[in-house]
Formats: C-alpha cells, structure tokens, sequence
C-alpha cells in the first residue's frame, strides 16, 4: 500500500465532506453560482484594507540584496518587535521579540506548538464545537485529542473542564472569538480557567499549557472586547495570524507569542523555532513577513461582516431557528430543527443552500453558517431556509 | 517538563552547530564581517532575475477580489499547469496540473511525502554525505533513516543500496545535484537505481518510491545536465523549489511531481493534498505561486556560481585538498587533511574561515564549503586556507 494506513483512513473520513463541496461545485455549474447560497467556507471575502496595497507596492520596490533569502527560523527580529509592541497593548504584558516566531499561518503556528511540546500519548483538550483541524494538529505530533463540551451557550463549562483533566493532560486549546460558534470568553471565565489550571498543574506536578489560537480577536461585533489571556495565566501561548484581520489566508503569514513568564522559556521557544525549521515551514513567507509588520494598526473594514451578521440573523431568526448571537468571527451555529444534522443539511442542499454539518465540529444538532459571503447570497436564503424548516419539521 | 522529550534531544544535539554560528556572528562582530570567510551557509546570493522584479510588481498591483484567499489545498490549477509544461519537457515525460501540488518550498513538499506514505517503522534509504534535515523530515512521520554511502566520488554505490533494501523500506531519498557534494548522478546510474527499485519492490511485494529532491537541478557547471529521473522509474516523486535558481529561499516556494503512471496515483496525490492541509501549511503562498508561474525559462545568473566554482577549486587545490570537482549546486565538499573533520573546522575557524564538518551530514573526514559567497571572500580565504592545512598536518 503506497500511502500511509492513517492517511488512507483520514481521506475516507473525509471524504463526505469533499462529496459535499463537489456537490456543490456540481450545484453552482448547474444553476450558476448567484443562485447557490454557499455558506460553507470560512474563506475571508472582505478585501484587505487599502494600507496593504500600497505597502506591499513598496515592499516588492525594495530589490536590496537579501530581501527574499533566508532569515533567521523565527523571523526577522524587527517584524516581530512590531508585532510585539502591538500585543503587548492588547495582552496587557511586556512583550518583546524574543518571546515571538512568525509561522506560516495560525495552522503552521499550532502544529508548531504540538510538536514542540507533545511526548507520545500526551492529551489536548479541545472544546466542541472545534475547528476539526486540530484534531489532525494534534495527532500529528504524536498526541491525543480529549473533546470537552461547551455549555449550551458555547460558554466554558468549567465542571466537564475539570473532570477532563488528567496527569497526561498537556495542553487546552481556546478559540476565542470561536469558530464555529461565535462565542467570545468573558475575562473572568478566562480568570477561572487560569486558576482551574494553576490548580490542576499543581497537583499533577505539570505544567499545562493555555493555548489561545486568536486569528478572529478584531473581528467583533457589538463593542464587545476580546480580554488578554496572558492576564488570566502564565503558562499561556498566543497563535494567531493575518487570514482573517487582513483578509491573506492565502498567504501563510501568522505568528506566535508565548507569554514573557511562561514556565522554562528558552527551552521553549528554542523547542519552536526548531520545529519550524524541521517540520519544513523554515521560516514564515519573507515578503509577507516586512508587509505585516507595517500593518499592526490596519484591519479589514470589520462593518462588513458586522452588518452581514444582522442579515443572517433575522433571517434565521425569522425561519424559526434557535441560536446564540455571534459575538466576533463571521459564523453562526445554530441547532437544527431535526436532531439529525447531516439529514437536515440535505434538506438545505435542496434548497441550494450549503452549510456544514454540526457533527463536523464535534456538535451533532447544530450546524456551521460561514456568512463571510456578498450581502445578496444572504438575502436571497432566506425563502430556502424557511422551506427546508417547513420540510424538516413537518 | 514543558518541552517533549524528543525536542529537547534534537536541541541538544544541534547545539554545535548553533554554538559555532554563534561564535561566528560573534567573529564577525570582533573582526568586521569582511574579514571573516564565512562558507557555512547554503543561503544562495546570486539576486533574483531581472523579470522576477517585473512579474511580482505587475503581481501586487492585481487587486481583484480573492487573490489572497485560499485556493485548493494543491494551488492553483494554472500555476501548477505552468509548471508541468516545463516540467514536461525537463522529464521527457507528459505531466499534468493533477500530477503536481505547490508545497511551501522543497523542505514543506519533502515533509507532505513523509507524512503521506510513511507508517510507523517504515524506512527510508538516505545517501550519506546527505542534507542533515532528511533525518528530521523522516523522523517527524515515524519513519526511520538507513543512512547509506555513497562511493569515493560520491557516486550511488548500488551493493551498499541494495544491502540495505529491506520489506521495510518505503523510500529512497536522491538529491541530484547534491548537497554537500555537488555530484549530478548520470542517467546510466538512474537507469540501474530504477531497476533495483523494480527488483526489490517486486521481491518484498512493496511499492518502494524514489524521491528525487532537485531544487538545484538548473544550477549546473560545464554544461553537466541533470538526467530526468521519470525516465529511470515509475515510482517517482520529484519535489523542488525556487529557493536557489530564482533565489527566493524566505518565501517558501516549491512544487512537488508524481510520474504520471505512479502506483495507486490519484490516493497518493489525495493523501499529500491532505497532508499539505494538516500539517499547518494549507496551501503554498497564493502570491509567489502566481509570481512562478510567469517564470518558469527564468533563472538567476549561474556564471556567477560558475566563476566562484572556480575560484575556490583553485583556491582548495594550491592548499593541497583532495575533492571532487562540483558538477552542481554551489557547495565543495573536500576531504579534511585530517580525520577528525570537527578538529579541522576548528582550526579553520582560527583562519577566520566557517565550514560545517562533514559529520553533519553523515559523512566525517570531510569538510562542506558553500560558495555562494561574493567572489572576494572566496579570493581572500587562500591564505587561511594554506595555514589550516600547514597547522593541521604538521
């Protein structure tokens, strides 16, 4: 067998998800695409802000020697100083350029993170509803992943958190504003979750890391604020990227930042910078790299997701659906009206609306809507969910 | 202990290597750059062609809606049709945009190989002197290295490959031009390679892939070619980058090739996709794949490395070296005057003159000299090298 038994076994579990998208390639062919409501991909459709053209207009006029050769594994030391000045105001911590790596992306950042600290069979909590990917992050590093229900509003459910722990627990994952669920963590649950695990490390005799995995922290909606997770707890570590802020996920450009008192630093962060280079990331993308770092100030116009946030809402509001309004990202995860989320994605599929199952984040009984989508591809859903409703519930 | 078990070892063991490029930054500092003879790192130096100014301004002034968003997790189909023409062509052999996915440079494509056919314990064959990194791209996917030598030329000795073929082995790894050596395998010994392949895979009842990892392939000197290895064998995977003949290693830009007629090809091709995707790296940067795709008769001046290929064979004959003469790359890899490699790097280093001692890749007794270095570094390191030798041999 050429390809790897595991890797067999992951493309079949994935394969319905792929069925899905072809089928919905299948849909946009037949009835052209203005006439599928695809809500099924977190790909970012607000344009980068207008600062990013004219800076990397610039950075590519610059021909000096050296510009796209190599640099050190974590980057150049003044783009991380930039980044760090900004996060030291956002995490409300003194952070400095040693404490930083730029990685490929959020997703290189975190397999970054796994293979720097995992021994075989150490655990990960997630908390579904999860981005499936860090299941595969995860696993790819030798660990295991231990899934951990959110309360009913996608909320830390603090109990279940505490009955997960174990001696083989290294690390929790937080994703917050959430994907898929919305949900921003309110600082004084962060408060408890730095205190359950002080706690919990403590009496283990271990050190567990917070992982904050934050790509969506400037998108918000409604004044409300992303707190600092470095203020809740010291064994933290920050991952984010420019894919959602910036509107560049196709460019691979991200970065991490461990907290400056994180337990034994240097072995931590030496740990990171040579799983950068050996995983085969080597460094984040160099031009991306000098644009980012002029860019701290500049997001993309986040109005646009705001207002398409409202358009979704009533319209899912209207066709009978029960939800948790979205604090920040751009997704909403409403419970379907059937128990049965695959059964009733199909039933949208009918409708020529595409979503994803909520069973594909760990949370049967709901499903993932993606509205970073042009405002009309969400007004015309509406009669779809309605009908789909109707048909569901009938 | 926060950092795996594995990590820390690896950091530890390459902690001579960091200590002597510390020691060099350190020369450097003490001495003025100028004066120190640094030949110790493959960062090439010849700059970027004239049109690649061109194509990435034209690039970046593309503004349309989502040329910065995700694309399929194996890159643009156009980009990677591009790319097969040439390399149709370079193979003699009929490739198609569904053969090829962009992987973040050669090290991301080597890490999707590994990831995608590896099982626990499964080997694969390196040829010693080789890239130190293998052992690390392998390791990470729970395979494991059988180093093998190469002969006096650093030619494939095929007795010592073909004792070392087990039911275990999964993959041979070529890097043709090679690093450190600079030899170019000839198609006669391709042919052979193939045929052991063949005999072996048909013995074990094993598919067993030939990996050829080429990103020097268009870095040759006096007129030696690079033989397609497509034409030696059907179990091939060709990966490379534009690291060295664009010059644009920071930006993590590189392909990988299946022979068109690949064992169970479209579940291999699957099984990398994926493996581009959970691994962290998604997809190779949107903007350089674009950038390459305009590029593909442009290479950076290679007279340069020719000239300096010259420069410091000379250089190293008048000192008294024994070495092959490099038919490609831009590395020297001559045996050391005396056996202890690492005790002859030293006293170079006395000279002002950085090397990497030939047990970093598997081979002791010598020594790897980079000459992607400006031509008076080399000219001026003659006489350190003459007294390394005098000091070393008296």
């Amino acid at each position: 067998m050429p390809v790897s038994d595991k890797m067999k076994s992951y493309a079949e579990k994935s394969s319905w998800i792929r069925k899905m998208f072809e089928e919905g390639a299948k849909m946009k062919a037949e009835h052209g695409a203005e006439n599928v409501f695809d809500f099924s991909l977190g790909n970012p459709d607000a344009p980068p802000p207008e600062e990013f053209n004219k800076v990397i207009l610039e950075a590519v006029t610059d021909t000096s020697p050296g510009v796209h050769s190599y640099m050190p594994n974590g980057g150049y030391p003044w783009v991380r100083e930039a980044i760090a000045a900004r996060m030291s105001a956002e995490q409300q911590t003194d952070i400095s350029h040693g404490d930083m790596l730029m990685t490929c992306g959020a997703a290189g950042g975190l397999n970054v993170v796994m293979k720097a600290i995992l021994n075989p069979g150490d655990e990960v909590i997630v908390l579904a509803p999860y981005f499936v990917e860090y299941g595969f992050y995860i696993d790819n590093h030798g660990g295991v992943t231990r899934v951990v229900s959110t309360d009913n509003n996608f909320n830390l459910d603090f109990e279940a958190i505490d009955r997960a722990v174990c001696e083989k627990t290294k690390a929790i994952i937080i994703n917050s504003p959430n994907n898929p669920s919305g949900q921003i963590y309110p600082e004084g649950d962060l408060d408890r979750l730095g205190q359950l695990l002080r706690d919990k490390s403590a009496a283990h005799n271990t050190t567990i890391f917070m992982i904050a995995d934050e790509p969506y922290r400037k998108i918000t909606f409604d004044n409300h604020a992303v707190p600092p997770v470095f203020k809740s707890y010291t064994d933290a570590i920050v991952v984010s990227s420019y894919s959602k802020d910036l509107s560049l996920p196709g460019e691979r450009i991200g970065y991490l930042a461990v907290h400056p008192d994180i337990k034994d630093k240097q072995q931590l962060l030496d740990a990171m910078t040579l799983a950068n280079r050996i995983l085969g990331f080597v460094n984040a993308p160099a031009l991306m790299q000098r644009v980012v770092a002029e860019l701290q100030d500049a997001t993309v116009d986040t109005s646009i997701y705001a207002r398409r946030k409202e358009l979704i809402c009533n319209i899912l509001r209207d066709a009978g659906f029960h939800f948790t309004e979205p604090k920040g990202a751009f997704y909403v995860f409403p419970e379907t009206p059937i128990k049965d989320d695959v059964k009733f994605v199909a039933l949208l599929q009918n409708e020529r609306i595409l979503a994803v199952p909520g069973s594909g984040f760990g949370a049967p009984g709901y499903m993932r809507i993606a509205f970073c989508v042009p405002d009309k591809v969400i007004e015309n859903s509406a009669e779809g969910f309605k009908n789909a409703v109707k048909k569901a519930t009938r």
